[in-house]
């Protein structure tokens, strides 16, 4: 089978590369806006087109295997993974960015076997940088190998994390606490790059030795999870113990004990699952 | 004397790459650390080894010319600004980015005459962004015109604003304050790029709408501050009215309605000016 899912990962990384040229495009002419849950969680005709260049595209050359697509999903599509091969996919990662032309804009692709990531490509197209990782065989950006920051202090390291598209009170509220709870240790900074799978890339890269966000769907974060475990980084639930990419929590670190130490500050909440509402909202 | 400032900008703009050049090389071997003000308040060799590249450069050309650079002011030199002509350089801005590889980092050249910013650039060096403007002439990245964006409905605007290096009680208080206060108006998105120069560069290119901070510098600040004006945008002080680059506050946005409306939103307070300490912590 390891050549079937090389094939496919080298079939992503060129559909990849090819929505990111659409997107790229599109960033010029076309960026019309609606929105999906709240008036600040946006949508546009370029995420519903780019999936389905993705999809039509993979299912040409793998008919047999499954799809979790983020515009999908939201137009009521099943969101339950299962052991067949499933192509993961965020067509556009960041389009708040997108939107705004603010420069950090990704497609993600994941790819599961047996509910296990077998690889993952984030194209931040943007930026043009390529960022791939199989199971076992190390993460990469444009070809070169890519390792977790080796900063072990807390107060020596950058945060990234989100505010997200919540604007209830109560999220808001847990946000903040966290935020200012972490900012305070303290820590050297906290960035975002306004998209998960961008942010953790950067946690792939070494630019930050954390990202931690409640609130992200598993398309956002199925590729970029085996980049970071590729790159040296670990995973975890946001109340620690294993992470679980279908509960909408994350914490992506260059160690275990950073992971650790951000999670004593995460005033956690749980939305509901991505795998068992009918949509995700 | 029009063409005297146009070949200090051009100085600035070949100087600027050279920097850039001299930034992207010590990314890779030149990352010591040490603090000033605070354990988050971090600078590094290669900042002061800019800073005096950049000044050396310009004293060879312009000898009669002063200087406002911000490792020059944390050494214990004035920070006042004169009718003389004066660069105001920030050797690297975003020297936490730099420490970490974060992908902003800019060296920021303002070049003031009678008090007035006659040419800014600033250059993001990892993005290999040239940004400059000149006073009635214009801004530019890399020579194609920038114009602020045209939204003047603050639920359809990006923000971008920092959380700074200070991490006293009172201070974080008011910035969290501001920071909700504006996410939950709402607005689309709170970004950051780490550097005032690019946050505002930023909102010169049209990719956020506003921009604010209480904490920056003159020299975090003058070079941007044309860029944003010529490219069609307003700056003002955090508390309205006219601004003041040696106030340390600052709001730099696409137009007067979303600056006024973001003002409504900030907690203010008065950091220690520039311009009447003997260093500026």
């Amino acid at each position: 089978m390891a050549d079937l899912w090389q094939s496919a990962m080298d079939h992503a990384v060129a559909v990849a590369r090819k929505a990111g040229q659409v997107v790229g495009k599109a960033l010029h002419d076309d960026r019309k806006v609606m929105t999906k849950s709240s008036s600040v969680d946006l949508v546009t005709q370029t995420d519903q087109k780019v999936e389905q260049l993705i999809i039509r595209s993979v299912k040409e050359k793998f008919p047999t295997h499954r799809f979790i697509g983020e515009e999908s999903v939201a137009a009521g599509e099943s969101c339950v993974l299962t052991d067949e091969p499933t192509w993961i996919i965020d067509p556009i990662d960041g389009t708040t960015n997108f939107v705004h032309t603010f420069p950090f804009v990704a497609i993600s692709i994941g790819f599961s076997v047996n509910k296990e990531v077998e690889f993952g490509v984030v194209y931040s197209c943007l930026e043009d940088k390529m960022f791939t990782a199989r199971r076992g065989r190390g993460a990469f950006c444009n070809g070169a190998p890519l390792q977790v920051s080796e900063q072990t202090d807390i107060k020596q390291s950058m945060v990234a994390t989100e505010f997200g598209s919540s604007r209830a009170p109560e999220t808001v509220e847990k946000i903040f606490c966290s935020l200012r709870n972490i900012l305070c240790i303290p820590v050297q900074g906290v960035r975002g790059a306004g998209t998960a799978a961008i942010n953790m890339c950067l946690v792939a890269s070494g630019c930050v030795e954390v990202y931690y966000e409640i609130g992200t769907h598993v398309w956002d974060v199925a590729a970029g999870s085996l980049i970071v475990t590729e790159a040296g980084g670990v995973l975890m639930d946001v109340e620690g113990g294993d992470v679980d990419l279908m509960s909408r929590k994350i914490v992506a670190a260059n160690s275990k004990t950073i992971a650790e130490r951000i999670i004593e500050e995460i005033a956690a909440f749980s939305p509901p699952r991505d795998d068992v509402l009918p949509q995700h909202q």
